[in-house]
């Protein structure tokens, strides 16, 4: 007996949560329990939701507002055997009719062992990004294309060209790009990774393209195939918009070989409300990760699109512990349920790769240490008009970012890393947006 | 030149929101707008995305809490021609980064002709659907199943067969009935329409039943089809688990020739904060029409799990309005976006059927003449506790609400209805559950 665990923040000014955290567990599985004869409790039992913890928060007396509201955090077991091994299933199951129920929030999941165990996961992770473009010692630099709707081949090709030859590890299309004929998908790829290849005569360094994978659901793979015949060598997806199902397909497809970066459009319609919606943590961390993206994009805490530091650490511990048994897997089983063992039953880590954070939206150089200080060294530093930007050119944008990671991981102050002569592009962006050190 | 409009609701106690509007407007098409040179500019007009309104509330002086915060509607004008004629690029372009922009929520969506015209939408409707009942006077019933966890098919058809004999229209899985070795869906369709067969020797009376349409994205057209050869005459989708595209794929699929019923499972992750999320009559209203919903379950206003009643309103005219120039289809073309031309031009209504509305949760008889008064005749009664939970059994059941909607449809008083020696059902369910007439 395996269970997947879900544990809930509910917002009530007067109920009785644990009778609440019951009517959950029941009404989520069996349907009714107390009523049932015995012996069908006996044939039922496996199937029944157990309550596993009700943390009651009181508001403190004389408190105001929101941080005086009176909530619960409630978790619940559910029996593996009630639900198919994927994810609408499970999250119809957790939080499908919950979720209409009143002021709820599902605010953590832990898979089971049995469940995980049927998911691939990343088909690269955070290392084999980094194998692909053989850099291990530094966090990444993405850049995002500026303006590309009514843009042509051309118009994409400098775009691109200036951003290669910068020194940006990865390039990720704008993912409102859809496709269109100025510059439909196989060309542009072709296009792209043409630059690409000029700019790494001169750069000497690889880069991963991350194309806008789109179209109807039942042509995505279809779609990435032809592009990776292209030439391209990572994909950019819209996952909210198709479904985290759509991802784990896509992701545990043999023939679609090549990286996959998610991005959070939509997210920001679930996970910010204090009381409604899914947390940042699960729906960017743990369900991304579970579904096989080798890079998540989320809103970073530094500049104007915000999301807090304390989430965005949240996401990125989901996105890359490796100790699967505490934060990922239930270690729960039904002799605990039942009350018959004290002990947790040991179960196996499953062997999900980590996936690399991409914190992002207004990244500019000046905010690489702290960064770093956040995520430390597995961070893909991701920047748009941080790099466009910049006084000199776009390609002088990606070598300043590039010149404020090499100091910030060789814990050299920016200032100091400005003040020498071959920084210069570094030393234009601090002038222009500042140094957050 | 057409464009989709979208509607957002913007809170912020300072803001200048004529700025933040045009800045949406410019930051989601073209990226850029004021550097551009001119002639770049006539080139780029036509992907550019127009401010059509905005509209402030400022709160009241001396005003308190939420009803006195200040907030916009905006409204703005997207080009078609920027994204494919897709529900996942339309989302992702007026709502992927956006959503993750502060307080702010999608609150309606104006299709353009042309991109309507792309979607066949509901392939029975609600019409559709009252033409394979063979009833068309009055609202339809609907039962849905209570405990199908744990049960065998044994269990399912006494179940089953409760609910038909009662004088149900139509019966749905629960949607959280997955794939699995006690009821799979070839042996569960088959049970049950023996069950339906059997009901209708007696009752005379037709009969969908909705089966769970369940598994991975990329089968589910195959399972659709299997559960059709078994019998399965209707099908159940949790739409919002695996995303809208793949609703519109299944619902335009020649080969699936059944009504789908959308269950809105993980709708409330979405649509009930004030400040995030998308509107209901989007959600559930406008996409699932367009998706191709033939029924659409939402939360009543009735009952325990509640939406307001007049977002419940709101659906019904989303799903049901006949009116799609006004309501659904954008009626602005670029002459008025460049001021060259004041009128609106005239756009053909695109000839989405109507969905059938289905209010449930909470509903019992005594509430039907309150659900006829909100939605006429055009609605679906939809019940579980209700019904199973009669004192005289599950047959009974159906029979109290069958009796409450010929009562409420020829205007008699329930209590009246009640008194009659034929109608002892109805009298028990009233004396339940009350009156609410």
């Amino acid at each position: 007996m395996s269970y997947c665990i879900a544990t809930y923040r509910c917002f009530d000014g007067k109920a009785d949560f644990h009778k609440k955290a019951q009517s959950i567990a029941v009404g989520l599985t069996v349907g009714s329990w107390t009523e049932l004869p015995e012996a069908k409790k006996a044939e039922m039992e496996k199937h029944l939701g157990r309550v596993l913890s009700v943390d009651i928060h009181e508001p403190a007396a004389g408190g105001d507002s929101s941080a005086s509201e009176r909530y619960a955090d409630i978790r619940i077991a559910y029996p593996d055997v009630n639900f198919s091994a994927d994810i609408p299933a499970l999250l119809v199951t957790v939080f499908g009719k919950l979720s209409m129920d009143g002021r709820i929030r599902l605010i953590d999941l832990h898979f089971s062992a049995a469940f995980m165990s049927r998911f691939p996961g990343p088909k690269f992770g955070l290392n084999g990004v980094r194998e692909r473009l053989g850099v291990h010692d530094r966090p990444l630099l993405m850049s995002i294309f500026k303006s590309v709707i009514g843009h042509d081949l051309s118009g994409l090709r400098e775009q691109f060209y200036g951003q290669a030859v910068g020194g940006v590890d990865l390039i990720k299309d704008d993912e409102i790009l859809f496709e269109n004929p100025l510059t439909p998908i196989g060309k542009r790829v072709e296009t792209c990774m043409q630059a690409a290849e000029q700019a790494q005569r001169e750069t000497g360094q690889k880069l991963l393209y991350a194309v806008n994978l789109t179209g109807p659901t039942s042509k995505l793979a279809a779609n990435a195939k032809q592009a990776i015949e292209a030439g391209a060598n990572a994909l950019l997806f819209n996952v909210l918009a198709y479904g985290f199902d759509v991802l784990h397909e896509l992701s545990a497809d043999p023939d679609i070989r090549v990286p996959i970066a998610a991005h959070p459009a939509l997210a920001g319609a679930i996970y910010p409300s204090p009381h409604y919606g899914i947390g940042a943590s699960v729906l960017l961390g743990k369900l991304m990760r579970l579904a096989g993206a080798d890079l998540v994009l989320f809103p970073s805490p530094y500049g104007s699109v915000v999301m807090p530091r304390e989430e965005n650490m949240a996401i990125q511990h989901a996105l890359t512990t490796t100790e699967l048994t505490v934060d990922y897997i239930s270690r729960y089983d039904s002799d605990n349920a039942t009350g018959r063992s004290g002990a947790a039953t040991e179960q196996p880590a499953a062997g999900l790769k980590t996936s690399f954070p991409v914190p992002s939206a207004g990244i500019h150089p000046g905010l690489v240490p702290l960064i770093l200080r956040d995520f430390g060294q597995d961070v893909v530093v991701n920047a748009g008009g941080g790099i466009h930007g910049h006084p000199m050119g776009t390609a002088a944008g990606g070598r300043a970012f590039r010149q404020a990671i090499q100091a910030a991981s060789q814990s050299v102050k920016l200032a100091d890393a400005a003040a020498q002569a071959d920084n210069l592009e570094l030393k234009t962006a601090l002038e222009l947006w500042g140094n957050r050190e």
